[in-house]
């Protein structure tokens, strides 16, 4: 194993004042920061303070920044920037910082020449050297004439002065698409820091992308595994720093986004071979979902399978599908997923070593011991060896009619505002389970941003508001459910019907659209809307599926039949069924 | 005056179920809705239930949309687009709307062909005529090869049949640019439908920018009164009708967020000459500012120069500067601002035009009895004719030292999350401000978001956070702040430190960037310093300005000094005062 590089993370991707900045970062235990200076400006305590504040938190302050518009300018303007940059090393020296970011030029001032660009810059590194610092130059995406870290390391390397070296960053050269495998042409030694930003595909500008929209990496759509392994192979030495400006991170809880961010680099350690922990595990589905309060499963054909030997829980099931009912915690919410793992203890040691929180349960004598962990929505995790826990059950003997329901196909839990990009990273380092496209749809009460996440046997439906929700929605805590597979949409809800179920109704308007943009049979659109049975369909496959109206305070259920190779979640009609469950809810308040 | 064009707004405009932005619409006395097809899909009602629900809210339906996709196909997509058309004749013959808009194509099946193009339009309006329908065909700005109103327009001519026009949207005219000079030569009766939007100007892909920024005639940077002008030059009969797609309307108060749509027609119609109302009132200034509770005015060397005679409210008075001080009201917030107008009975039936909210207000025999409206934050406006409302005020003859406080520089109103973009609108329409540029910051806990509204003698601040906050926030009300005007910031420092006001402290690690970046000299920074007094130029001036510690709850006050002909409001330190704010009111809960 290579040696183990050291943590960092920008004080810009927090919230709060410096002070809270410093501590959350220390708590999730990164080895340094990079320091930026709006956050200095604006603290009380000076920068001796500062350097001692961080020592004491076992911090080392590895880079200043930004320092913006110093190269390739007229005389006039050149002395000046060399009496701003002599401030700035004052600063430098009371922080016990050696090394500034220097980015690339954005001034009307700047002149296209990179021989003028590579003098001063020698300037500038003299000068830095002379006080025991050095410079490290970034290539801005958007810089005015330097906007490629090849042409950076170019005028780096014509200015040849030791003191001088590239500061990489990942946003900007894969958001331009710059290939990085010219890295490896770089000496590690003359990189003098990288820092690391995922980001999501957008069609926008580079600089609005950059400055509001950058993830942990992990969360977005580059490669940073791939980025970083050319870095190494420089033989860089320096740290693995983060350097994200995310509108949300920069209002959410510090602490939390810490550990989030301390997990990106975690899981891009491991995806590098540089962590010793147990891969992901490749589970063998779901073993159950529990739900508090009693939810009305005998109407959708379970059976009430075994009474739980210590606890106020009752298994209920139906085909491969198993639903624990616990009587005890907040009604009509989901409050536990079970996993099968082939070696839980694995499970929980890689959970461990991703930062997950643990939860710690009581088993009885006997009883199954669980290895649980609270997901970013607090919902909680266990990982479950083969059927052992079953036998935490007595048998009820009972039978019941069943309605075609065959297993789980899919447990849809919504995220948390701040929460949405955790929630991918989490699932994906924890769980092994890869992200889908972010898609995003108007809601009858704003937009809603979904993402789907799965591996072997496991698909879940993240979801989360776009905008925040304030007083008008009536449902800032969207419902959570649970979505079981069939191989039979319409015979599922014609039982379903028959057993009393509550199946949520869906307006004549829907079926009038989808005989009008999908040309399918008028019998086979009477069947579908005779059972309020929604459809959709892709390049792969069709997707035939009904929802039971709200069978507790946040929780209700889908039924899904999978046709062909189809893999998304329906999300097409997610709006419709907002609104039905809306109206539903009216109704059964009138009664 | 030209005949007073019908109102409208597309349902896609507001939030909520079909029901909810019906009964909004007509509560704010729109003419019609155009109906937006995810709207009908996800409703219960009926097509034919939805005609008479408008009909009994006194509604038309003026437009169905969007049809998509139809034109410029091969024969077999043509003639499955017929059949998806006829299924839409059918839905649109059950709501009684006769209009439908078709979007031009974003398909790959389409061919760039205008004759192919021309005659498949014919055929569709055709089609649509035998059923007493039009086709109204407009230009997505990103449609793939029709995407300005010029070429759909060419296309319409050549297709040439009666039930066939264009449908304008001031959005996909004006963000590419296109000079809407060209719409005067399009037939009035040609123009079958007319959707207005504003946008602010953003660097972004124009189909995002489109989907989620878009904003109600003046809130934006689009001159619609030109636009609109040019449209109604045709002879166009139909309405101005809003189709405004955004992310915090689509999550706001559907009953507010339709108040703030028609004012937009109002304003614009106003804008227009079409409106008979008075013109806003050429104000004189602050007549005073009100705030609840005591503030510690007498240490910004104010003076209580009054009692009022009937309510328990103090006027303190200092060069032109006037504060009364309420006894009664949610303490350490700005209750109200009196702005003084040559006709205020003019201004408050301007004000009702523009449908302010009213405030009923009770006057004491023989007191001055003031006009008043509520600003969207809550905010009381009072119109004052000169000075007569201080004769409510007994004079108590008190003297006290002053601090060179001349007069009321501006009011900074923190602004509810969904109604930054109304309150825009709101001083702009009603008194007559002129909104300025749009900032962002990184404030400490999250990106503010600011502009400001100026007109003769008055400006106002307005922030919001960018994001709306979750929990982590300690400030999820910013708080409000009156600044007062001086002519030398130094001095009123010291002698506001003299008479014991609590001045905000500047930390000095900004002075020492201060002076790495302005070259000021080092006693002028030292002077800063020393007084707490932060710093700011543009091209235009320079900005003098200082802060107290909270004085309340919500309310602190600032001093500023204005050099030469500078405009703005010192955003750029707005950050470093909020985190000294913070600290501020950390050391204070210490003592």
């Amino acid at each position: 194993m290579r040696p183990d590089p050291r943590t960092g993370i920008a004080t810009v991707c927090l919230s709060g004042t410096l002070e809270d900045k410093l501590a959350a970062a220390a708590k999730a235990g990164f080895d340094g920061i990079e320091l930026f200076e709006n956050d200095l400006l604006a603290a009380r305590p000076g920068p001796a303070e500062i350097r001692k504040r961080c020592a004491d938190l076992g911090l080392s302050i590895d880079l200043y920044q930004p320092f913006r518009d110093f190269e390739a300018v007229p005389p006039d303007v050149l002395a000046a920037n060399l009496r701003r940059a002599e401030h700035k090393f004052d600063v430098m020296a009371e922080l016990g910082v050696d090394t500034v970011l220097v980015c690339s030029s954005v001034s009307p001032d700047a002149i296209d020449d990179d021989d003028l660009a590579a003098e001063q810059l020698h300037l500038l590194a003299s000068r830095a050297s002379e006080r025991g610092l050095r410079i490290a130059y970034e290539a801005l995406a958007w810089g005015r004439y330097v906007n490629g870290y090849e042409h950076a390391w170019r005028i780096v390397r014509r200015a040849a002065h030791p003191a001088l070296g590239v500061c990489l960053d990942s946003f900007h050269i894969l958001s331009k698409g710059d290939d990085p495998r010219v890295i490896r042409a770089i000496p590690g030694e003359k990189i003098f820091f990288l820092q690391l930003a995922d980001a999501p595909t957008l069609p926008m500008d580079v600089l609005q992308w950059s400055r509001h929209h950058r993830l942990f990496p992990g969360q977005g759509d580059f490669d940073l595994t791939t980025f970083t392994g050319h870095v190494l192979a420089t033989g860089y030495t320096g740290p693995l720093s983060l350097e994200v400006f995310n509108d949300v991170f920069r209002q959410a809880d510090p602490y939390r986004a810490s550990v989030d961010a301390m997990r990106s680099l975690l899981a891009l350690k491991d995806s590098l071979g540089l962590l010793d922990i147990p891969s992901a595990p490749a589970s063998q589905g779901y073993a159950f979902a529990e739900i508090v309060g009693d939810s009305g499963l005998a109407a959708l054909g379970f059976t009430r399978a075994g009474v739980h030997r210590t606890k106020p829980v009752e298994l209920w099931t139906q085909g491969e599908a198993r639903v624990l009912v616990n009587a005890s915690g907040e009604p009509g919410t989901i409050a536990a997923l079970g996993i099968t793992v082939p070696d839980p203890t694995a499970a929980g040691q890689r959970s461990e070593g991703m930062l997950a929180p643990a939860l710690s349960r009581t088993a009885g004598p006997g009883e199954a011991a669980l290895t649980a962990i609270a997901a970013p929505d607090g919902t909680q995790i266990f990982f479950c060896s083969s059927d052992d826990w079953i036998e935490d059950f007595v048998p009820t003997g009972e039978s019941a009619p069943a309605a075609g329901i065959t297993g789980i196909d899919h447990v849809s839990l919504t995220q948390p505002f701040d929460h949405f990009d955790e929630a991918t990273l989490f699932y994906r380092s924890v769980l092994g389970l890869e992200p889908g496209p972010v898609t995003e749809f108007a809601a009858p009460y704003g937009l809603v941003r979904g993402r789907g996440v799965s591996g072997s046997g496991i698909r879940l439906s993240l979801d989360a508001a776009l905008v925040r929700r304030g007083d008008w929605a009536p449902a800032v805590r969207e419902p959570q459910h649970i979505a079981f597979s069939c191989d039979d949409a319409l015979a599922s809800a014609r039982a379903l019907r028959t057993l009393g179920a509550r199946v949520l109704e869906i307006p004549a308007n829907y079926y009038d659209d989808l005989a009008a943009r999908t040309g399918l049979a008028a019998e086979t659109i009477g069947a579908l809307q005779e059972c309020s049975v929604l459809y959709d369909r892709d390049a792969r496959g069709e997707f035939l599926h009904f929802y039971t109206e709200l069978a507790g305070a946040r929780v209700f259920f889908e039924v899904v039949q999978r046709i062909g190779d189809y893999r998304g979640f329906g999300v097409v009609n997610a709006p419709v069924r907002m609104a039905a469950h809306h109206d539903a809810r009216l109704t059964s308040t009138q009664h």
